[in-house]
């Protein structure tokens, strides 16, 4: 990702407000699931690397837009200042535009894969991203930030905020790795889960996690009244509401013809994670 | 492109934003140089129609971030209030968001093209959009607003800012016709000449034009103290230079193996618009 960025023919600004959001770290579960498909089918995950960057970019401009002061106005993102903090509002915001785009260069650019399996990744990357997906889920987070939610009003914003991000991570991995409609099929609804489970995670560590381990203020969902699975099913009906969705998630995977045991300890890792 | 996003599957806010500022009008000329290449080639121009909303998506989601109080800080766009002023900032910067990455999926939905097109398309139309392209030129343009620029320094600004998409739409048009690698070479310097071309003339109607025609207040350049083609080299100085510019891109057009009399009209068009 970062080679790629640094080669850019773009202003010398552009590229150090794009390379300082993707050098911030944090998990790479987004790249780590794609991956981890291609491996439990048994093909070589080096071979779509450039591909897993771009969901990856896609990530990392959504959560430079959202920190913006128009949205959430956060001031840190994984113990560092925000994009708009450090390089000012007009930067980051097309910080954000040049990654969103430039993640569907990178995978044209790919030399592996065919151009129906390209065309495929693509049609599901910006179907994830888009208005129906992500974006469309940061619009009913915004609509529903000074109102109680229902949790099935919860459970659609995260489907749409982030889980068909981690859908597409594992789908991209599928079809990279040729995985049958079947396949795809239990790798989606795998993904499903674990992203519902990752969010009450989320929420219950802004509760019982210290700020040094997770980057951000801890209690800042109460701060500022937001709706979230702990407040609605209590610390502990969370507890229990995100292992029912991990266990679901590892149903779906048993189903799928691969040796997916990799998978399995990602699904695990959600919930053993402090950060 | 209006009954596209009617059916998407969207908030409805998040769809009203983008809605707007579609049905705002405008020249549709990325569009339109597409099809008329298509035309060129006798081949059918409705084949590419979501193809060319794309395009006409990627622009308009542009228009929306570059008019940002943090960007150019623009009330007005072709008559009507600007997105944020309407929506507010956050749902126009969502908007603009929802609207590139909607195009990407709009071409991979395409009935007539091959996989390969499809992937040659997607290439095209994210290096002309991204970091290299439209969103560095609008970097460029951002960093030199309180200098005066050299006349190489405005012309690298309006190449990457609005050349680039406009030599996206011919060769987008010379993919799906399946025009040669000579043709595609002749089809992007035309368009890079009629783009620098229909920049002078913008500049040109920022002083010459009416309020009423040109959708926005007359004369905001110089108040803007922004560098402009007539003040480099005077009005007469900067009608030449695009008569100049014209006629390179008649003498590339010419070369091809082609009816261009559609492209070459087109040419003439951007002379003599009065808006």
């Amino acid at each position: 990702m970062i080679s790629y960025l640094s080669q850019l023919d773009a202003p010398s600004t552009l590229k150090d407000s794009m390379l300082y959001s993707i050098s911030a770290g944090g998990k790479r579960i987004r790249p780590i699931l794609a991956l981890a498909v291609m491996e439990s089918f048994q093909k070589d995950p080096l071979q779509i690397v450039d591909a897993v960057c771009a969901i990856e970019f896609v990530h990392t401009y959504s959560l430079i837009h959202d920190d913006l002061p128009s949205m959430d106005n956060d001031d840190y993102r994984r113990g560092k200042p925000t994009s708009h903090k450090v390089f000012g509002e007009a930067q980051a915001i097309l910080a954000g535009d040049a990654l969103l785009t430039e993640s569907f260069t990178m995978i044209t650019n790919n030399a592996f894969l065919s151009p129906e399996q390209k065309v495929q990744m693509i049609a599901v990357l910006s179907q994830a991203a888009g208005a129906a997906g992500m974006v469309g889920g940061q619009i009913e987070d915004l609509e529903g930030e000074d109102r109680n939610l229902t949790l099935n009003e919860l459970e659609s914003i995260h489907e749409k905020k982030t889980g068909k991000m981690l859908e597409c991570s594992v789908l991209t991995g599928g079809i990279a790795a040729g995985a049958s409609d079947d396949d795809l099929k239990y790798l989606k609804n795998y993904a499903r889960h674990i992203g519902i489970a990752f969010q009450i995670q989320d929420d219950i560590l802004d509760i019982t996690g210290s700020q040094d381990e997770i980057g951000k203020p801890v209690g800042s969902d109460e701060a500022n009244l937001k709706t979230t699975y702990p407040k609605l099913l209590g610390l502990d009906g969370a507890k229990k509401e995100m292992e029912k969705h991990i266990h679901i998630s590892l149903e779906h995977l048993n189903k799928i013809n691969g040796n997916t045991g990799i998978l399995a300890s990602i699904a695990d890792y959600i919930i053993k994670r402090n950060h």
